[in-house]
């Protein structure tokens, strides 16, 4: 079984292709352009990609994912990967300077389309942790050395891509895709 | 001679009679959905959301603006409503703290949609200037309280709708447009 990851990120395809090798499900990267639109909501943002792509061969999926913090009003949220591109992990520390909540969450979405049927599936995935003091850690990508998952204190980038896996929203949501597709598409 | 502008925001509605009407023509909202794209180029944002809109009756506008943060290599740009309704100017004097360049821009970009030939123009306008050490003015909106034109004392939300107008990005597009309907639609 194949599917294929819309996406350019490297990072992303890793994770993917990890989860998935344990569900026997090989994952090919499509480098196509994806249609992204402002909005507050990862679900449409996800969704709307999806329908813009036209791809045949075989089921593809797009992921989208953003870190939403409590005390910044859900800030960078949505436009998470650009946040980091300008302000990046040291924007959002000075931002929470001073601010004790420090309260977030990564959220994942991903949507499968099934072209043979011209079905499309939704998965999600959320984990709850806070915003470090500070930058800790290599591993990664994005804003991974600022999370903690709630009940470490060791942020994304001070874990391998299995341990991340293991408890991330994206991991959640590649998992409960893997589940879906080796029920229904065998 | 009437025109649409697509917005919901009533600053910019207003902003927009006011320099119009120099031209003798009359702005109406055209309050539809627009489809915002995310991406680094306003342009191409305005061009996109144009295309969506299925409008036949007269001739609609678009305009999308954006704050533009040296030091913060550009943040917000193109999402600065987003980043408005999260972190608010608070959080852009928070991640300038310390910061000795203040230097920004305001860009804005208009795009003119003419459903009787279907042609499309787009007119730009900046202003340089930097950012405050504090918030200034009840005036205005979003931004506007931080923002301080090059050479002026105070920001645009110390400013009535009129003088902001004759020095502001949103103005000076407009007026491009608003020169160019009076050459090119009559």
């Amino acid at each position: 079984m194949k599917v294929f990851f819309v996406t350019k990120n490297r990072g992303k395809l890793k994770e993917a292709e990890v989860i998935l090798s344990s569900y026997g499900i090989e994952v090919k990267m499509l480098a196509v352009e994806k249609e992204e639109i402002q909005s507050y909501n990862l679900e449409e943002i996800a969704l709307h990609a999806l329908r813009r792509i036209d791809f045949q061969d075989a089921p593809f999926f797009v992921e989208d994912a953003g870190l939403f913090i409590e005390a910044l009003n859900g800030f960078p949220g949505p436009y998470s990967s650009y946040v980091y591109k300008t302000i990046g992990c040291r924007g959002i520390l000075k931002l929470l300077e001073g601010i004790d909540n420090r309260k977030a969450y990564f959220l994942s979405v991903v949507a499968l389309k099934i072209p043979s049927t011209g079905k499309v599936e939704v998965f999600k995935g959320k984990i709850d942790g806070f915003i470090a003091d500070k930058m800790q850690g290599e591993k990664g990508f994005g804003f991974d050395p600022i999370f903690m998952p709630d009940g470490y204190k060791r942020t994304f980038a001070e874990m391998s891509v299995e341990e991340k896996n293991r408890y991330s929203h994206r991991g959640k949501a590649l998992r409960k895709m893997g589940e879906w597709i080796v029920k229904n598409l065998r």
